[in-house]
């Protein structure tokens, strides 16, 4: 593995996707892998994109990493779809579409499933993120599929998050998750020549009005910024922090299949890193994802502990008392979290 | 909260809202609460409902809340929103539209968005369940918005889980999350009469059946049957168990506006219903289900333990370190986790 770190190191394409294959199927050498490789990674510019199925979402993908390849920058995508593969036509799509440019020098892409990626999907993508950083990649993509909590927590490894929307699609822009919205530093409407496109756009500029508004009534407590946060309450921590950075989330146009709008685009995406690096805002995020990393380890920890400590006898049959109504899950809870503490103290 | 509990229990509607206010504010009332009402529970035919927006899920419930209510049984709905309230027009929508049904006595219909509900959204729907199930309805739907992972964790709190589609939307059936699909019991194609709807049904059989076989090439590994199991795990061992089961699920065609296939719909949930208490899987979910709610009440105490036994400062140094690449996450993991277990200790 020693000698395949520093392959990848030296950015060698072969090596990044032979350990992307190694960290996915091992916790161990995920493990050993992101201990080895943190150290030279913090310098790339990390940008989350997501948005419904439809929208454009890789068209675009595809036009930016071009762009920003051709200035001379080396780019990662990381396709990500939080669903398992069997409606995989959508990555699949996306890899065929993919293909123009995944074979030019400087430009990298993977795709990423659910299943076979061990400690979750958010841990595979922040190690794989982790190896493109280490191996010299400038700007890292990071795409996921849908907009459900899996994309919000994915997109929130990222420095920068565009969420994407295409006009007219039947419900409007109900199909944002307002989560995402909310941790959104740059709103896209694509598929800019479709009729609709005014109301789309008038529609996010309402919503993001509505949801700055919302936030500054809400001031969230201070216990929320101490450990074994649950994904709302961070949420609620980065929605707070990102009020106060002073960044007003713009809304762009784009029909990313004819190149429209793609330079505006660009030229923002990188005002926002200039913005991170001018405003704090980098280390404030650096933080929070470092925070997260942690907490995730800590908290794998925890549970593999407490899967060695009480015996599949012992958890099954207090499951069964309390599916029997015989015992309520309470003490049923009380009972494990004991097993389990005796277990790791004996350790 | 005593008084309350016994007016809960004799199915009063103004204690049962109540309580469930209660319960949403306060883990601690959510504990008593659940604890005290566990016994009096398992009853009640919990149906999970889910799809994706604009596919006409809320009059679906309706009109299956309807029938049921007519034959004599006490109906509950809890309509359930993963996003925060921000995008809550869908949620105001359900409610219009419910608000003919929930005016009837011995139909109850309460709405929950992620915000203002502690340890969780699947804890607190979990533990409305079980409030209107010790108050003696025959039957509970979950409707969830969306299809997110968040759709997945609610649905499988059922024993009977419906996914809706609509023919025609831009993306066929991709819209559906295989994770939820594979968790289904009944498929439903509602607004049977827009075009495409012999597409969406020959899709969803096409991907029925791939799911099937795929499955059954991948076994799980037995120590995915221990304590601590990941969402991804556990969907892993449900999927296992339903292809042993022997129920071949159905794609029905409706239109709830006019109350086409709903009688069948209703036939077939019941059938379900009879399904699961002869073939044992009524047990199996039970037992299922109190796995999860157990796990999860462990996880929450752990994570509040680590809350308490480390204090912000430590936690931040450690974070900090790492940001700037000076120490690896790994390490401050194991860091974090010694503190904790010392504390724990100490307690």
């Amino acid at each position: 593995v020693d000698e395949l770190l520093e392959r990848v190191r030296q950015g060698n394409g072969r090596a990044i996707a032979r350990l992307i294959t190694q960290v996915e199927n091992s916790v161990e050498v995920a493990g050993r892998a992101a201990s080895a490789l943190h150290a030279y990674s913090g310098d790339a510019h990390l940008v989350g994109i997501t948005g419904p199925p439809g929208c454009g979402k890789s068209t675009l993908v595809n036009e930016v990493a071009k762009r920003i390849h051709d200035s001379g920058k080396r780019v990662g995508i990381i396709a990500v779809d939080p669903s398992s593969p069997f409606t995989g036509g959508a990555l699949l799509g996306d890899r065929v579409r993919m293909a123009d440019i995944s074979t030019r020098e400087g430009i990298f892409v993977r795709s990423m499933a659910s299943r076979g990626t061990l400690g979750g999907l958010a841990a595979a993508t922040s190690a794989v993120t982790k190896i493109l950083d280490a191996a010299g990649f400038e700007m890292i993509i990071v795409e996921t599929i849908g907009a459900g909590q899996a994309e919000v927590d994915i997109a929130s490894i990222a420095h920068t998050i565009l969420v994407i929307e295409a006009p007219g699609s039947g419900d409007g822009v109900q199909s944002i998750k307002a989560g995402i919205l909310e941790i959104a530093d740059i709103l896209v409407v694509n598929k800019a020549d479709r009729p609709g496109v005014e109301n789309s756009v008038r529609a996010l500029e309402a919503m993001l009005q509505f949801s700055r508004t919302s936030y500054s009534q809400n001031e969230p407590d201070s216990d929320h910024h101490s450990i074994g946060l649950t994904d709302d309450e961070l949420m609620t921590v980065a929605d707070d922090a990102s009020l106060a950075s002073g960044w007003a989330v713009p809304v762009l146009q784009t029909i990313a299949v004819d190149g429209t709008g793609i330079d505006k685009l660009v030229a923002v995406i990188n005002e926002h890193l200039a913005f991170l690096r001018q405003s704090g805002e980098w280390q404030r995020r650096e933080f929070e994802r470092s925070r997260r990393e942690i907490e995730r380890l800590v908290e794998y920890r925890i549970l593999s502990q407490l899967r060695e400590a009480v015996s599949e006898d012992q958890r099954d049959a207090l499951v069964t008392a309390v599916a029997r109504r015989e015992l309520d899950p309470y003490t049923a809870a009380d009972a494990l979290f004991n097993l389990a503490r005796n277990g790791i103290d004996r350790e």
